[in-house]
């Protein structure tokens, strides 16, 4: 009648992994609570979709958040929100453990404890993958199979995807297996968001998007006359429409914040309408030298939340100031969806520092054009004296 | 039998405006040298397609160039290269004096001038449309359209589009008129270079794009066996076949550097195309640090060409840089181009540091999972300090 | 009996110039209104010192700003400051022009107007330096001399210095004459807020100035037990001792904002005592990370400043992140001041993220050596793998 | 007689802890090779210091390198110096294994890993201080003064100071025991490598500094007619004269790679004369806007030096960057060194773009002061359009 070793909160997927590493904490002697994000069975179950969108999505939206150019950081986003919650239910149940299925190479195992210990500086956190004793003992998906058969655990009776894939409200990532050939093209039955862009509608549908404060808060199709303005609804209903028609599909190699490239197929439909929509709403409204700054602190941002590095004081740092910057990113945006793009089609906002008047090429408005010459001399002055320097003109012609 | 008042080498468009100019000049009393990019018939016919390609596009291929997270600075970098030859030909022929048509509220007088004053330091710039006894004699098209049937001077027959437009070999850009409104939907009769991605062709085209030191060095057509390999043939292609599927249309708010926000429509096909491509073979053979830095670096050369400051110590030294961190960008990519949308399908290199063994999650590879733990640990070490501090904990859950 | 061209507040200095330019501004039919900061006689007498302190010289302290790695930037700082409550004179007494003395290849008339420009946007600028009528009529200071004598004007009766000088409560600047020479020495006597080091006591002062979200709010000499603890008193104790010992100088060539270098030398004694004692106890306080962040919008905020750009809405922005930033950043310095040195001592601080026992030799504290190894062996992943693709060991040894 | 476990390359101090390590080694197994820097007896011993000067010190000259505003990383440039020799040693010797001495908790045990690694990554470390077997043996001083004694090591005599100490040619620092208290005086015997300011010359010593490419290539007294030309005899005289003068203590707390913050003293003579003269020089030849973009990469190379990454591409991408920037970073810089002060007096260049006509405010030279009018209000034209969004300039006033 050993005593327990412990309780631990194990995020729970529902899937052959965590389901071996369950019974395996079990042999080990600790008492386990199984939290479990997606509805399936257990003794937790949450539905965190809600304040995913609101305290996640939405400020990576008011970002731009695009790690390395390309990726909308759908997995990534959702880890600290996933852990968030386990190291709550830890603390209320008194557990001193958090344990998670994540593999000693990727990322996600580190967006998870460093979350855990931020939040809970002092849990231990059991990773399996990372104890040799696990992963010797489990060295590829037949042991796993095994194992769950021997125990009574339901194995998945379809053959596995040869590939391992991870889903999200915002996204799903594809990659291992035949993947990691970076050579490889994706198979075209691998998407399950998005339709393939050739079997798409051939026609757009086109949409508007309200945005305040840099958040969107209302989606309206205008053909259909339909609108969602409830944020989980909204992001939802631009997955659907974004995914109709195939966009937000990308294939890249990306650099994991341990050191190594990999590479990740990714489709985020309504990630990437938002992003096109916010983009333009943005620069419609934002004075061009804060927006300049503002889009190296989004870099900045994009590289902590790719890290793991959400809950940090930096992390928090950041997502204040670009808040601040959001407070005037207000208006209308008008888009096409079509054929896996975004079209931007025009905008219009209460708050826009665009002047039409002023910009205009047959008005001159309050704007004298002499004034440009000496803005031009001035900017010269110091290209002038390099030139003088260099006396290299000749070099240069 | 005045005097002449000297002699100016005058950027020629063979439209209206820089047609009245050009007899506005000799008006005035001066001398005129036409200089005509695209070829049509007076004096200094220049093609300078090759260089514009070799000397300028590549560069800001090798930068990811991209100005405000949109646009590709198709105009932009098209103004040095054009300005350039204007003073080597001001020089050649002892001409004080260069003129050209911009207007005094946009970005291309500052292009323009910046770089004659920076190789030609002494040189003096007649703008015209910065004139008042100019700008407020031709007030619209209808005054310069009757001082050109008065003079002689052939007109445009076609009725004016609603809008202005500017084309090189790089892209298309159009604004003013209609286009004014950012409410405004561009008319769909609008662009050239590109098709509608409606009308494109319901079957992609799969390229693959050999890169050498970060610039394209062969396009080859997989499926047709043809390929390109000069530069200026290369890009031609890639603008043919990125025009053919409508890919490179944006329509965007942007900053202007005198200050003002502008609306402007752009197609850049092949300039798209590359810039995927050299995203793509960047990110899989560049270290994760260096890309970092050069992104930044990426950022600041957009600025400077938007701004005008191609010919800039700043400039001269950001490109070296760049050029410096491209040094191992090589190897094929495989794309396919389709309704609007570049897709990437695999990459290849003989310098990648993508390590497939390494990142494989059946294969440990040189990597030992434990380390992970105390990376993180180590990672971790500042988030609990900050949390110790707070003893806000709690706050946060 | 001519009507007035309109009203006119002319920020007067009480010197020869600007003495000069409100006798020419009404030669030329203005009505002017001469606004004084500093006392001596006219219609609108300021005391600005207090806000000047709390509302410029204090988020300066809080950025470290600094310009270009040295100047502290008192002029830059001050012009705000007087433009603000000119243009609030110039509204309040419906006068549609304001003026000034500086001259046209400075940095100060930059400052002056955008700041008018930016809080009074119709407002209209007269700059008499850059007037043909003026400046042709003034080539120099006898020209504005006779004509000061002719018109009853007091004059300077002592010689005017070779040089020109700017003084405010925070510093002083001279440049010109003979100081245009950047090989040239300084002279001795041309210091007078600081004494010369070789000539200061020989025994330092040693101070503990008390922070509270990174502006300081009390200094105490240890010694004598005094103690200042409103703002403008504080920093004027902190100019007296700062000094008395011959702190804050500089001789420096800077890069002017209109592109030309020049040469200025300039004492800030109190602001130099206070970016020692702030950039100590930040660093003391401030998240690692947080610090490098903010470090990058502190030399933004540096070159908005020197660049006119206070009341801009990039420098509000970046005002309010670094503002943010200062929260925990509190706690007391202590710092000796000696022969032109400020020398910190030691610090303290309840909010310090510094843990004695977690950084000790001699105690492991929470602390876990064998994590460091992971730690190590994780980042140099990256870097073995760039070895192993140059494969240039050798090379490089 | 029992097998070695193999050869380990011993980076070693002749100190009590390595000599320690040396004998524990050989207990362990290993066969050892000591690799001194600084000479004194054993198997290979190293005169590194000219090539640190040229290899390591000239770069950070370059860059002005200054961790955290203030630390010149005296101790961090020295380790891929050492490191990188000692590695040489052991591939030549063909070991397998390095060891230092360094702690678990500091940062020197990353650098000299890092490089290690970078440069030879197949090598295995052995780092006594983060191995249970050996720091819970030796728990304390007195355990290695037992063990030390006990196996005819020789032992300090001295009484140990209660801080630890590591002194290189560019500098001392000082931490640990009692300095530990980040309140406590540095104690005014700490001091090495200079002279305490209260008791050093009352008279200057004026120097000039002759640069090219950014590295100093003579330093003269000019009173004394003196002057050095080779970097190590150059460099050394810096330090003579810095150190007779009291110049570069810091006391700061900095951020350590790990996570943790520490409290350091450092005295860096000769390297803060350089930085003050480098400054100058640097200022006054090289453009505005390369400087600020060098500035930020100068920031960066700080950061990576300080975190071990000198061998890493990111820092071989920097140096050759700044290196870059350096090109006409050329000319003369007088300095006054005094009482702990570097006092800039003047500086000449034949390289400078400083233009003393263009300048002059008693000249006008190639400079129409009206076009400083249309410079800023074309400045302005942002700022009065935000202006007039917010409508609010009352609130501001």
């Amino acid at each position: 009648m050993c005593m327990s070793k412990g309780l631990v909160v194990l995020a729970y997927s529902g899937g052959l992994d965590t389901s071996c590493i369950l019974l395996w904490l079990k042999e080990q002697g600790y008492d386990v609570i199984a939290f479990l994000v997606t509805p399936r069975f257990t003794v937790f179950i949450e539905d965190l979709r809600s304040e995913f969108v609101q305290e996640f999505i939405w400020p990576a939206v008011q970002a731009n958040a695009v790690y390395e150019d390309r990726y909308l950081l759908g997995t990534s986003i959702a880890r600290p929100c996933i852990a968030r919650r386990q190291v709550q239910i830890a603390r209320q149940e008194r557990a001193q453990y958090v344990s998670h299925g994540a593999t000693g190479k990727g990322n996600d195992q580190v967006r998870f404890e460093l979350t855990c210990y931020a939040l809970y500086p002092q849990v231990q956190i059991i990773a399996p993958w990372r104890i040799p004793e696990f992963y010797s003992r489990f060295r590829g998906r037949k042991d796993l199979m095994e194992y769950a058969e021997k125990h009574g655990i339901p194995v998945p009776v379809t053959p596995k995807a040869p590939w391992s894939m991870d889903a999200n409200l915002m996204h799903i990532s594809y990659e291992s297996g035949i993947l990691e050939n970076p050579k490889n093209h994706a198979p075209s039955d691998l998407y399950q968001m998005t339709k393939n862009p050739e079997d798409s509608p051939s026609e757009p549908d086109v949409l508007e998007i309200d945005f305040a404060k840099g958040v969107p808060v209302r989606v309206t199709h205008v053909k259909e006359g339909t609108s969602k303005d409830t944020p989980l609804e909204l992001f939802c209903y631009l997955n659907e429409i974004g995914g109709k028609h195939g966009v937000g599909r990308i294939d890249i190699v990306e650099n994991r914040f341990i050191g190594m490239k990999s590479r990740g197929i990714y489709e985020t439909p309504g990630g990437t309408v938002l992003l096109h929509a916010h983009l333009d709403i943005e620069t419609f409204t934002m004075d061009r030298e804060v927006r300049k700054i503002k889009q190296s602190l989004g870099i900045k941002f994009s590289e902590l939340i790719y890290n793991g590095f959400w809950y940090s004081p930096e992390c928090e740092f950041v997502r204040h100031c670009i808040d601040k910057s959001q407070e005037n990113v207000e208006g209308r945006v008008q888009l096409s969806v079509f054929k896996g793009q975004v079209y931007i089609l025009g905008r219009e906002s209460p708050k826009s520092l665009y002047n039409e008047e002023l910009v205009s090429m047959d008005v001159q408005g309050d704007y004298d054009p002499c004034d440009a010459s000496g803005f031009i001399k001035i900017n010269a002055v110091r290209l002038r004296e390099h030139n003088r320097l260099q006396g290299a003109t000749q070099k240069k012609l």
